[in-house]
C-alpha cells in the first residue's frame, strides 16, 4: 500500500509492505515530481489545491480527504491536520512544522486548537525585531524560571508559553512534524510519532468507504 | 523638568512644568534631532549606543541609566525595561511595543521576565509561514474556547499563550508601551500607564545621586 501527504514543499511518501512488516518513507519534491508517473493505487492527502487539481484527473490517486465527515472539524483546517486528529482518540497533538499547529481531541471528538509559529519561523520574527534578539533558542530551558538572559528571555517567550498551554489541557501529548525531536526536552513526557498523519490515513483506509 | 526615553526610532520627551500642573509628551525622529540643539537640562535613558555616546560629550545630557543599581537585574536587558520596573513595587509590567516585554516585580526586587513579539511582527511571522494565515489579531477572542476558524486559531495561539503566563503570576497588572491600547480587553483588570517608563524616571531622580 503506498500513501502520500501532499505539503506546500513536499509529497511525503509511506510505502507498506503488503505483510506489514516493512514501511519505507521518502518525498518528493513537489516542484519537480510528476505524479502521472506512478500508476500503482495511491492514497492521499493534500493541502496544495493546485496540485489536487491535477491529481483528480489520474484515477489511480485516491483522495482519503474525502472521507472524512467535515463537520467535525472547521472548514480552513488544514487537511494534515484533521488526520493527525483521526489518529489520536484522546489527547493534545503537537504538530511541528513550518507552524506548531496543537489540536485537542477529546474522546474522539476535536475540541478546537490553534496555530503558533514554527521554530524557524520565531527565530526570524526575534531577528526582524532586532539583531539583539537573533539567538538560538534554548530548548532545556528551565520553565520554572523567569529569565534573567536575553536568550532565555526570548525561549521562555516562545517556548514556555506553548509549554503552559499545552500541559493546561491535561491529556496525553503526541509530537509529531519535522521539528518534534526538537521539542521533545520541553514535553519528556510527549509520545512522538512522526507517522501520526499517516496513522491517521490507514485508520480512515480500514474503515472503508 | 524635562525628560527623554531614547528607543532606536525615536527620542520621546516629556516636559513637566514647575508646579507639576502640566506635562506635555512628544517625539522626535532619531533619523532628523540633533541633541546639541538644546540647551535646558534632560534628564534620559537610552537603548542606543551610538546616540548615548553622543550624549555624554553634551554637559547638559544626564543620563539617568547611570543612578541604577545594575545587579538587581541583567546585564543585556533593556533599560527601558529597568525603569518601568523601577516604577513599579509589585506587579507584572506589560510593554508592548515592537517587541512585548514582560518583567515581574515582587515587593521592589525584579524577578525575571521574558519576550515576546510585538503585534505587528507577530502578525508579519504568520503571513511569512503561509498568505493563508494573514489575519488579523482578534483582540476580542474568547480566550477560554479553543479555536474553530483560522483567524481565532492564530489569535489564541498568539494572545491567549500570553495571556495566561500574565496571569499566572497573580499580580498586579501594568500594560505601557505604543500597543497597550490594543492588548486592554485581553487585560481588562490591567492599569494602562503609558508614562510608566517617565514614572520610573521621575522616581530615580526624586532619589537623588
Amino acid at each position: 500500500m503506498l500513501l502520500c501527504d501532499i505539503g506546500n514543499t513536499s509529497y511525503h511518501f509511506l510505502q507498506i509492505a503488503e505483510s506489514e512488516s516493512s514501511q519505507t518513507s521518502y518525498k518528493e519534491s513537489v516542484k519537480a515530481f510528476d505524479p502521472s508517473t506512478l500508476h500503482q493505487e495511491v492514497f492521499y492527502i493534500c493541502v496544495n489545491s493546485k496540485i489536487q487539481k491535477e491529481l483528480e484527473q489520474l484515477g489511480n490517486w485516491k483522495n482519503l480527504g474525502e472521507r472524512i465527515n467535515s463537520e467535525k472539524y472547521y472548514e480552513t483546517m488544514g487537511i494534515d491536520r484533521v488526520f493527525a486528529c483521526e489518529a489520536v482518540d484522546d489527547g493534545v497533538i503537537i504538530d511541528a512544522g513550518s507552524a506548531i499547529t496543537v489540536d485537542v481531541v477529546d474522546e474522539g471528538v476535536f475540541q478546537g486548537g490553534f496555530i503558533y509559529p514554527g521554530t524557524k519561523a520565531m527565530h526570524k520574527c526575534y531577528e526582524d525585531i532586532s539583531p539583539a534578539l537573533a539567538y538560538d533558542f534554548n530548548y532545556a530551558l528551565d520553565t520554572k524560571q523567569l529569565a534573567k538572559n536575553s536568550q532565555d528571555a526570548i525561549s521562555y517567550g516562545y517556548l514556555k508559553l506553548l509549554h503552559n498551554e499545552v500541559l493546561s489541557h491535561q491529556k496525553k501529548i503526541y509530537l509529531t512534524g519535522g521539528d518534534a525531536t526538537k521539542l521533545q526536552n520541553l514535553f519528556p513526557e510527549a509520545i512522538v510519532n512522526e507517522c501520526l498523519i499517516f496513522d491517521g490515513m490507514r485508520k480512515i483506509i480500514s474503515q472503508g468507504l
